[in-house]
């Protein structure tokens, strides 16, 4: 397996500068800040990924690129290929609405609905792939996928000036692992997790990484118990974007270091949480997306006096009509 | 007339610092920025105002503050006078909506919901006023006002390191004239505007100010043509909360100086620019909000190739399932 590591992440800032948002912080109290990455292009943080992976490729295939995910994921493959002028081929269920269909449409990708469920979507693009040279982008589990994700790390470091933590949810957990290693603090620039390696500092500095999710999707949770990634079972509200079934291999290299500490919310704190950020602070975000500070919210964190947390609300791809029901 | 300065701005900042939110802005193309102020308090930049108008009266009477809006100003005056501890009276029109009074309410405003329009609710608070003596809040024609809502220029200068145009809603004129003396560079420092008198540099030194109004409710660009304020008639869709019927004295005396340009947006731009910022930014505003947003989306207003341009999102008390219609 491929250790993924600070300098990675490093690397994936300059690669795609100009390309992403800084999306802005918003400190809603002494110490606690708020990481708008929901307003990045397309919706949520998955652009960043994305575009790493595109131009870390040298130049692309004339067939372009390929994912497979009706959701925030394919939105950015095809957000990100529409930027850089090449192809995007999208595969998603047959269960698939026809909103998200339509907002892949206006991006200018090429749709193909099949399957029953994403993992038979999944399986056909791979086969797809394999006839065409398409790049595949994987939704979290490539290298290059996760240390774009972690640049929203390094911004969350250089914007809040340092925390003690970062709140972040997990699906295939891609995004907190990359900003596990974004966050690393200069001095310790390794791999961070069991693999930890150093140069020049203790490796896993940095602030400790609070990774939630939904109790109905544990797949971090679980991982850490069986000591590597299992199947878990999916459900709730937020499972259109943290719906994996399995936490991908690069990510649990990461996230079973020291520095994670895992945590679990109901659907009911995510729902409150969602509602709460949008009455209080007019932050329009996606179930997921609230399901970082639904920990906060519903104490299943608490942090202690003084401590300085930092709180990744990560997609608005939602239905604004249903944020005050 | 009380002239209001730059250093009546600085010294707002100073007053209202810890109580309101350092708004972020959002860089969302090379040069132009999105100042995120409906992210604000209450859901707009009014806190600003309401804040530095109480905290600059010493100790508040028993009775407390009055304001009349059933819109944003009277949750700006509400929510500032709850964080102080002191009693808030709001009167609405007897044809605010239910949804209003209760968002007033939740506040724990003392409401009178008196009169069949708006002057007749500010009337009665006047008297009510007289009898209590408590504090009144004016929405923008008072001193303490207009350099609370100034603070937003400040930051708006030191967040973007600078930009070459500010474009800014205008309805009493309160919130584009704090702004205007908010942004004079540092080595000018008069009043603006006609009144212009200088310590240490050229006097109106600054970004160029962009004021856009609905063309239904044209306060200021009927009084520049008057030489003074005069009553326009009020209408469309951003009238709740820019529709005031005549601009403010104060304002009008640093928006009728050189660096400002008067700009007129239709409502159809005011409605498609509301709708852009959610589909393309999730940043979901009021129509008032998005009307200085419109007159670049329009091209109302056309920056010049180069241009260093920030955009006032000011306000989002919005109905959410509204804005993808």
């Amino acid at each position: 397996m491929t250790t993924v590591t600070h300098e990675d992440v490093l690397a994936a800032a300059g690669r795609i500068d100009g390309l992403v948002l800084r999306t802005p912080v918003l400190e809603v109290s002494p110490g606690l800040f708020l990481k708008l990455e929901l307003l990045q292009h397309s919706g949520s943080f998955k652009v960043r990924g994305a575009f790493n992976r595109m131009l870390s490729a040298g130049s692309l295939p004339p067939s372009g690129v390929i994912a497979a995910s009706g959701g925030n994921h394919g939105l950015a493959v095809a957000y990100a290929a529409r930027e850089l002028g090449v192809r995007a081929e999208i595969f998603v269920p047959e269960v698939t609405s026809p909103v998200k269909v339509a907002g892949l449409e206006a991006l200018g990708a090429h749709i193909t609905q099949t399957g029953a469920i994403y993992s038979e979507a999944a399986e056909a693009a791979a086969k797809r792939a394999a006839e065409t040279g398409a790049l595949g982008v994987h939704a979290y589990d490539q290298a290059e996928v996760l240390a774009g994700q972690g640049t929203t790390g390094l911004e969350v470091a250089a914007q809040t000036g340092g925390v003690d933590t970062v709140v972040v949810a997990v699906g295939g957990g891609g995004f907190a692992a990359g900003i596990t290693l974004g966050t690393l603090s200069s001095e310790g620039s390794s791999a961070g997790g069991s693999s930890g390696s150093s140069e020049g500092g203790a490796p896993g500095a940095g602030p400790r990484i609070v990774a939630v999710e939904p109790e109905r999707i544990p797949t971090l949770r679980q991982a850490l118990r069986a000591g590597e990634p299992v199947a878990v079972e999916v459900g709730g509200v937020a499972a259109d974007a943290l719906g994996a079934t399995k936490l991908g291999g690069l990510a649990f290299e990461v996230l079973s270091g020291p520095r994670v500490e895992s945590v679990l919310v109901t659907d009911e704190a995510i729902v409150a949480a969602r509602r709460t950020l949008w009455a209080r602070h007019r932050v329009a975000a996606e179930h997921a997306g609230a399901a970082a500070y639904a920990a906060l919210l519903s104490g299943a964190y608490r942090p202690a006096e003084g401590e300085r947390v930092a709180v990744v609300v990560c997609g608005a791809n939602t239905d604004p009509t249903t944020l005050t029901t």
